[in-house]
């Protein structure tokens, strides 16, 4: 079956990480918060309805833009391929993981005691295309010259 | 901000789960799995890549023909706004939260020991259109009849 | 750049024009109207605000199972890429077109009179997966066996 | 029925056009074009498959920014509702109209000759959110601040 697709506006809830998996391909992960205001017929005002987390995954120039534009709480627009994932040991930044597509999570997950098992559950977009959203502010673009040729192929191509 | 819109290709991993509310309006839930495939360069075919699962929710009418319509296993696309949910404890088919507008989830979650906290994380879809995806087969549509007139508002506008 | 996704929710304009192109392969055409509904605070009420119209294409298993599932009129929910396309000249059903991924388009267009030139715009949806809209009646789904291997592989895959 | 939702990723074909209606709503509408490239297996590369094209609409605080920050030929991330427009004439700019919550569109239609009749075809985006495409280059964000509450009302809410 197909890709899930979807488009999430929200906020950085963290600074980008970046780094690069030991094939030398550029990765910035960060956490977007989306949330979800209700006009409220009694109030006739909007309110906060709840809030969704996801963990970002960039690859190569999109990462290292990213890496570069995006600052803790600014307000972004994330358009990729949506998975919800469970795993059973946290592993951050795990090199051999990384370069199958996905990595390690920054998990929101619920953990248990010392003694329980490691149980996690995020839900992670694989992001194509990442902006400020102008809704909140203005933003100076500047085009980054690509002296190679442009790489952004689709994760799955390059992991498979 | 807005809604996060998406749409999932997947299979019902669990039946509906069809009740009303105290307040007298219909729900129906299902687990979603939707399994993505990628085009293996080396084997030069399709292989599984990974699975994720959404708790799907749906509201009067649209409830009442999925619980009439929906068997396990079978192929759907599920059309709606996703929401990741994080909860302390678990309360199955509590009736005052239905009526709130997302009930009680069915969790995927990991749940820790008898003695540790109770945190979940789920992936929820609140559905505005469901069919059976006819990549997979046939489907002979019957039309429903309405006595009364279309109440379909959506959750959000029946809940604030 | 990737492709547009998108998601119709609508009903059937035409029935689904169906046939081979020249390779063999199946192929499934239809017009899909999508009335958008608003909430009118004056009246209290649900109006009808606009009408889209799109040109929904199908292929292989998608196409055999529309053509045998879908009646005028019927509310379905569509699932695929968009493209906006601008043609010339229409030439309904041109073998060479169609096997090329796309196909000629019935189209909406804007026709001139005799004497000047033809050029059409249509919105057009190359779409993954169909189902009827259980939001508007019940259906009942029959898997259809597949004697030979999946060949439900994207049509970009198959066209380039 | 429900809007329609897409997310395209494109690049600014004109520069944004800015002004208000008679009822002081900031309005700005740009033409976005979005190349969808395909994986060439011949070539092993990518090539153009085609180009479509859309009319934008921003409203309010968007708009503003989108006309402070927009050059011609940019990558932009837009997200919104996607309608398809069928229209008898052209009428640029046409203040009651705009109003309304659509305005008079930027057409690239199918205009025939002198003595034809008039109609046009466009695909347009009422924008809920817009941004720069950190893919192909950095941006630097700027908040812009409130002095009034934030009017970045839903286009159906106001209009109706």
């Amino acid at each position: 079956m197909h890709e899930t697709w979807t488009t999430v506006v929200g906020n950085a809830a963290t600074r980008p990480d970046f780094w690069e998996t030991a094939a030398g391909v550029a990765v910035a992960r960060f956490r977007l918060a989306a949330t979800v205001r209700r006009w409220d017929r009694k109030s006739e005002g909007w309110v906060d309805a709840y809030t969704s987390f996801y963990t970002v995954w960039t690859w190569r120039t999109l990462a290292a833009n990213v890496a570069a534009s995006v600052s803790l709480g600014e307000p972004l627009l994330v358009h990729g391929t949506l998975r919800v994932r469970e795993r059973e040991k946290e592993r951050e930044r795990e090199p051999e993981k990384a370069q199958q597509g996905a990595g390690a999570g920054a998990s929101t997950g619920a953990g248990s005691g010392e003694s329980g098992p490691r149980r996690w559950i995020t839900a992670e977009i694989d992001a194509v295309a990442v902006g400020h959203d102008l809704t909140r502010g203005t933003s100076a673009f500047r085009r980054v010259s690509q002296a190679k040729p442009l790489s952004n192929v689709p994760t799955g191509a390059t992991t498979l």
